[in-house]
């Protein structure tokens, strides 16, 4: 492998343009950052070595068949999004996929803005079982460098789409679906009391506004967290975790 | 009010230097930042306004009948952590106290290391209506700013203990506490399963290395969250957050 030194390096290039959503979108691709990836089975595009990286990094990216280049510190350390790099950064072809055949129950967010937030509720999610994922237009972009670092690897398990927010309940009931909708309203019940159907959709909302009222008038079914101490309300990834657990243990115990 | 303008001033170097742990415990005196706080009833030592704060903010404020200072830009900048500050910074007499008479659930953080997640875990423990925490020596300082801020006001509501890891758990014992961990064990049951006692107290341990070996050994028993899917685990403040949720719905419904 040549070490590549120039910033006007074409594939430099290419893979610089990969930190803003716009080319991430435009070339299908994006980037996640560490040795925890090499681990993964899923097929890198390419695998970027920073020049001098651990023998152990390059024998662990040995057993993925893809291109590899390297690039000398300055170069990655523009490249990186993390303060103490481990050295090696992988870049993937995106997996967003057309809403068609749903089988399984699934998770709605509706305008999650924080980037740590989605991370952190795709890899809950994934430890839950769940292996969709739905978010409205106008949510974080799944593969902003933070989401892809927090869910910790599995932002390449969960199926994700995007799908407008006035098409996603019509869309979802037509396939049978039961939506069931975090709200703070005065006829939600305890999430403890949800009615589970054969398939469930639940939705979380942006973490200042919730759900749109729209999506929440659509829904068969509202749900709160019960708060018993004097905490106002729960972080929503916090709260997507302990429902989606709670879910999985009702589908266990079924 | 007078406006403090210079470095020098007593009550300005006092109150800086309670952004360094040391000073915080000799001080007996920690620092929250933002409107939120100035809603909570708990009463603070000083409250420190921007010069220019909103009158909001100014009138928020007339409840609380303790000192209140004015910084000028600069000065506040220093003193606040936060990089769009809503001008208004508390400062708070500390709530550690001593582990004495204990009655409820207890929570037993080992070790845990990251602020953000310390804040997190003190957030949902006091949503799901625990009182008492207590944190073994060598865990992050819980007046930490990163701490403070992501409790959402929360610290001020809790209980907190610093504890000598190896005493707590027979002082537990003595107390006629139940001890449950969270442990990879290959005897560990399912938290689902857990069986409570009329006193229970759940450890949970630090984000890389988990509880140590010899609380693991002391405990009554080992409780996992299953995982379902292909993450290889959950972050300890959401774990702490689905298991603090699955007890008190099991003391609800008792």
């Amino acid at each position: 492998m040549d070490i590549i030194t120039s910033k006007d390096n074409e594939v430099y290039k290419r893979l610089k343009k990969l930190k803003t959503k716009k080319y991430r979108e435009i070339e299908n691709a994006f980037l996640a950052e560490g040795r925890k990836f090499l681990e993964l089975e899923q097929l890198p595009k390419v695998i970027i070595f920073r020049e001098g990286t651990s023998q152990e990094i390059i024998k662990m990216s040995e057993k993925h068949d893809c291109r590899k280049i390297i690039l000398n510190e300055k170069l990655f350390k523009e490249l990186s999004s993390q303060e103490n790099s481990q050295g090696v950064i992988i870049c993937y072809s995106s997996r967003i996929k057309e809403l068609k055949e749903l089988e399984n129950n699934i998770i709605i967010l509706n305008k999650v803005s924080d980037p740590g937030n989605l991370g952190t509720i795709i890899r809950v999610a994934d430890a839950a079982g769940f292996k969709d994922l739905v978010l409205t237009k106008g949510s974080v972009d799944c593969y902003n460098e933070k989401t892809v670092r927090s869910s910790m690897g599995s932002i390449l398990s969960i199926n994700i789409y995007y799908v407008e927010e006035d098409k996603i309940i019509d869309s979802l009931k037509e396939k049978g679906y039961k939506v069931i909708v975090t709200a703070l309203e005065k006829d939600s019940i305890p999430y403890t009391k949800m009615k589970l159907e054969e398939k469930n959709a639940f939705i979380f909302g942006n973490e200042g506004d919730g759900v749109s009222q729209e999506l929440i008038l659509k829904s068969d079914e509202k749900v709160i967290i019960p708060i018993y101490g004097s905490a106002e309300s729960l972080n929503v990834a916090m709260a997507t975790g302990i429902i989606l657990y709670d879910v999985r243990n009702k589908l266990e115990n079924n």
